[in-house]
């Protein structure tokens, strides 16, 4: 695995500084299993009745810890108190060995924080394959002393990501005011189906868990369900929204998502869901441009997400944008391709704003000056109609992508990540 | 476009001599309209009385040759006279104009052959979104001579192809031999669906439309839709199989595909078909290596075969093969996302012949470098056992897909093709 990876040219200029969140306490600790001189443990211990929702790989092949996590979270009814994360080993493929050493670390949280061991959820990434040696992870366990920050947990996470990620966000939340904080890993192997990678969002508002887990549904499909790196969905992925309760909603109990005194905080929650998704895009492996693919007139949402990411991961689409090619005709292959409703003859083509083509054809007098100088920047903005329903389709979806370069195959092919 | 790319490491030592099909008539010409120096129009005159079956792109943005090709199979009710193939522009997504230079092309031909334009069958590749400059066409099939060997007609319709694809069987059908021929092109946007990339096989056997199509697209299923270069459908793809009825089946009229006088003649249909679809994956750019994936043990057929597509088309897969890494982690991946059944404490992986994993975890004692050995070959064989419906599955497919490589990249991102 390659360790000294420059940052990516797409990495955000400044890392945000979120103060701490309630009485989340996070411990960054070394467990010195696959990575020298950092961290690669972290454990968060939540405050007694913390509630959480999660989302996990649809991959056949989950890894033991999201098996576990899955499994803890039904058993504790969408309560916790602990998380664990490792990183350099997603004992991924491990059979029932890999299920003991999950178990095993979850169990050694519990005793560390004081709480029973299906209170404790795991994620591990990294190889697959290897069963987690779990000695050193509960050696670092031991030393857990609550005293990290932010952005010491973020880049105790963090496999071959070039840079930690991490967001944050107030909210009205009825009276009270509200913090969400994330952060998320991810590089390689992101492909969106249900979760994609690791990411953790913690919030200091009291929720309880069937809104929890339907809010984070929902702005799941429009964040990380709408990233793409390379196509190759992970068998580790996990997204958890976990909400401390200690600030409580004033007036009748919130017993939906749609309450609208939670309007504010499905926005501030989608900001920060959609700001760590880019940043996974934004660290792609060997990127060197940022594609932001906007789809409209389509059938469904679902239908302009799938087209959206047909054109995200096509690899033809992601060369051209690699080499500043102004090819649009791949565009049109990959909407093709999708197999989703699309009327050629409707069809209707921008790329950084400028109209290249419409009515299932190149505008008149295209020139290609302006798009090619688009093309020379690090963020390249591509806008498809795709007219489905004759012309009446209202489906729309923003995908995130990163572009194919050498980079990528030097990374993948010469290493074992 | 790359003129001079180096011949694939991949191509097939010895290229195939066919003699002369029947009353098929080759002419290999020179348009001059983007090539220069090569000939880059291929026009194929049938007999009279000569049947055709097609499959097409299932892409929703066919080219005007798609279209014209599909509505002239069914006005003529499968019968042909000629075939009209140009190289350079696949004149896709080029609205009216794009239809009508496709018919004038077809009508000029008909002309030169002394037939109906809807008895006349024509297929473009090359860039998308360009109009079809009809002057240069039109002017080479008026040089038409039916002096062309199959090797120049081979020739004749390459556009990044390294090497001209041929492949010709003979076949006992009824009490006569008969010959079957075909070519094809294609080395990117190479991704199976229904047809792909441009193949056409020649038959001098008598068969009804029906018959023949019937055979077509079951013999696809198993040849040109098991092969994937980069997941990238094209607009363009078209497959023909064409019986001249020159060598008639004694006995009672041939009514269907599985007539038991077809027997020998179906089996030389799929060695022909199968030899020129791994020919196009032996051809895919930037190829170092060519993978063979075998899996079996899926709910069916059509679920081995995506599955053995999800193996074929990772990027992370892909690279791995590049770099000669046994990283055998990203094939239960590819495996999990591709979203067919398959049970992970089942799963068996063997590569070169050497088993890998069993039971959903690593065999015991593996020892890594009789398999390193294996992968630093140019052929590189994957097998593995999904073990769906509890081991009892019985679907199996085989796969043939090209690596990816900085050569793919270099290809892609630095030419316009």
């Amino acid at each position: 695995m390659p360790q000294d990876l420059p940052v990516s040219p797409l990495a955000p200029k400044k890392m945000a500084k979120p103060k701490a969140l309630g009485h989340v306490r996070l411990s960054a600790l070394a467990s010195g299993a696959r990575y020298q001189g950092r961290d690669d443990v972290l454990l968060v211990a939540l405050p007694a009745g913390s509630t959480v929702a999660g989302v996990f790989t649809q991959s056949k092949m989950p890894s033991a810890a999201v098996d576990l996590s899955r499994a803890n979270l039904r058993a504790a009814k969408g309560k916790a108190r602990a998380l664990l994360v490792n990183a350099g080993n997603a004992n991924a493929f491990t059979g029932q060995a890999g299920a003991k050493a999950a178990l095993v670390t979850a169990q050694a949280t519990a005793e560390q924080i004081g709480c029973k061991p299906h209170e404790v959820l795991v994620a591990s990434t990294g190889v697959i394959g290897e069963v987690l040696e779990t000695a050193p992870v509960l050696k670092a366990v031991q030393q857990a002393d609550g005293a990290a920050d932010w952005q010491a947990a973020a880049r105790a996470i963090m496999t071959t990501d070039s840079f930690p990620k991490l967001a944050t966000a107030t909210a009205k939340f009825g009276k009270e005011q509200v913090t969400l904080t994330g952060i998320a890993k991810g590089s390689g192997m992101i492909a969106p189906d249900m979760a994609t990678m690791l990411a953790f969002i913690f919030t200091d508002a009291a929720l309880p868990v069937a809104v929890l887990q339907k809010l984070l549904s929902q702005t799941n499909q429009d964040s990380f369900n709408c990233v793409t790196v390379d196509s190759d969905t992970s068998t580790s992925d996990t997204c958890l929204l976990v909400a401390t309760g200690e600030k409580k909603i004033a007036g009748a109990a919130v017993r939906s998502a749609n309450d609208k005194r939670l309007a504010a905080f499905q926005k501030a929650l989608a900001a920060v869901m959609q700001d760590l998704a880019q940043q996974v895009a934004r660290d792609g492996e060997g990127i060197s441009k940022l594609m932001t693919i906007e789809v409209a007139g389509a059938e469904s949402d679902a239908a302009a997400r799938r087209i959206g990411l047909a054109i995200g991961n096509s690899p033809l689409v992601k060369t051209a944008i690699a080499g500043e090619d102004a090819n649009w005709g791949r565009i049109v292959m990959a909407i093709g391709k999708s197999g989703e409703k699309a009327e050629r003859d409707r069809l209707a083509i921008s790329i950084g704003g400028i109209k290249v083509a419409r009515s299932g054809k190149v505008v008149p007098g295209y020139k290609e000056a302006p798009v090619a100088r688009h093309m020379k920047g690090k963020e390249i903005s591509i806008a498809v109609n795709v007219g489905a329903d004759k012309g009446k389709g209202k489906g729309k979806a923003r995908i995130w992508a990163s572009d194919l370069t050498h980079g990528y195959i030097s990374i993948n092919a010469d290493y074992r990540s």
